[in-house]
């Protein structure tokens, strides 16, 4: 009989849904230029408890590096180097128990990367590991600088779903994210500065024009009045904030049993316009507001603030 | 009454399939860190001809430095610089006539590139642009190796089609392409040593593991048999490869009225795997080949060479 904190450790590893890979005499992990043989994956991995992704590569070293300081590790953030650095359809930065990632933009850049990360956290045995991320949104009917932590993750009809091909057959999928680690969240802001935060539905598009109404597209076929028609639709049904990853990254991270959560600033209210016009300055200092959010989170978990 | 040659002229400027845009002030191409009041699009891209886009960011920047070579221009191509170096959401070069742009991974990544290039090539009066998409693929009952130039790009259905939600409603494009181009690029095949090319229809799917059958992903719910089975479907449809870009990008450019081509190089064949082994330089050598086709393209279509 195993004890009850076995049982509880092994609900906690990182789960696989694919009877075939343990079957496999090595695992490439393809599009981060790591595998099985060539590297020992949980010595190198094996300490990872949060996972923090984001698409864009320059974005995600900041955050390494910013980590780095909050959590005041020893070294030069400056001198962090690339995991990935092989390759440059990703970039991967360790910080203590923090591995920071960009994933590319739209849903199958994000799952290349989540089928690759989630492996990778099976072979290095890692457990109790929470995933975040981290990105920039599309506000709807919010402030811009407004961070939305996601609720439920959305599809174009509003519905909480994703809808996966495979082998020609498509099948939907739960898109429900861990209600404990977004109300944590929520009260990390609460004990932040300048950090204006709600808990909303997050749609996501597979495309950045046509599917989110904006009339400022090489292709458009609709008026002002049928976009924000849509716009206060999508509002009705509780999404605050648009965006072109969440629903893949919400639906795997369930399946595999990673508890995850969603955190993006709006840059814009796209009630007002589709264009973002903010300066160079304001949409960086907006875009930190995640980072600060779950360093805090992160901070808090690892018992550094109170 | 315009001139027979003025009327011709119009045809072959790019067209944007959007009434809003020439009424708007100023547009910013956000992801390309280009826009219309900060930069002067026609003096920088009036003289486009061809452009080459591709996933990796560090391809296209070879293929810059190539094509650079290729075409005999003067100055260092190893001083080649990114025009959209203010971002890291994309890389932008310009060689002579040649535009050499990466889009990421996945259809939603390659749709933003897309508006925003159409918009670009628009505002710049560019007429008379071929593009071409320069990527690598899995092959389907190939050799790895070997290049393929789409006839048809097809949906996990093998249908010639592109979904498209606008404003929460799916509508459906046509993915044909240009089949002259097709031709003349397998022409060029044939006048270039080591370049084993075929034409035959690309599948275009939305992920890279359970859309396209294969068993080592974090999630696999099918068997061998099946895979097999479904590779088997997609032969018998005239699918000699599968990528995750071709189509949407056949059906933007046929919108547009964009001449267009995908070349993409199969790295193995599926019937045989699903992990990439090859050595490092085999895949380098590959991924060279539809760069080498492009090039010698471009360079009969601007009598460099016979």
């Amino acid at each position: 009989m195993f004890s009850p904190f076995f049982v509880e450790l092994i609900q906690q590893l990182v789960q696989v849904k694919n009877p075939y890979l343990d079957t496999m005499e090595e695992d490439i992990l393809y599009h981060f230029n790591l595998g099985t043989k060539t590297h020992n994956l949980p010595e190198m991995f094996g300490d990872i408890k949060f996972v923090c992704v984001g698409g864009s590569a320059n974005r995600m070293k900041a955050f390494a590096q910013f980590i780095h300081q909050e959590l005041k590790l020893s070294g030069n953030p400056e001198e962090i180097s690339d995991i990935c650095e092989g390759t440059d359809r990703y970039c991967m930065y360790k910080v203590g128990p923090v591995l920071s990632i960009s994933h590319g933009m739209g849903v199958p850049s994000i799952s290349i990367m989540l089928h690759e990360l989630i492996k990778l956290l099976h072979h290095a045995q890692c457990h109790d590991v929470v995933l975040f991320r981290l990105g920039t949104s599309g506000g709807v009917g919010l402030a811009p600088g407004t961070v939305v932590v996601t609720e439920k993750a959305v599809d174009y009809s509003f519905r909480p779903q994703f809808e996966q091909v495979v082998l020609g057959k498509v099948i939907t999928r739960s898109t429900e994210l861990d209600e404990g680690v977004a109300h944590e969240l929520l009260q990390c802001s609460s004990e932040l500065q300048n950090i204006p935060t709600v808990i909303g539905n997050t749609m996501c598009t597979h495309d950045f024009y046509e599917g989110q109404g904006r009339l400022d597209g090489a292709l458009c076929s609709f008026s002002h009045e049928e976009k924000l028609e849509y716009l206060r639709k999508a509002y009705d049904a509780g999404v605050r904030n648009i965006e072109m990853e969440s629903t893949v990254f919400a639906a795997m991270c369930r399946v595999c049993g990673l508890k995850a959560a969603v955190v993006c600033v709006a840059l814009l209210n796209r009630f007002d316009g589709d264009q973002i016009t903010s300066p160079h300055d304001v949409l960086v200092e907006y875009q930190q507001r995640p980072q600060a959010l779950v360093s805090h989170f992160i901070k808090k978990r690892l018992g550094l603030v109170v």
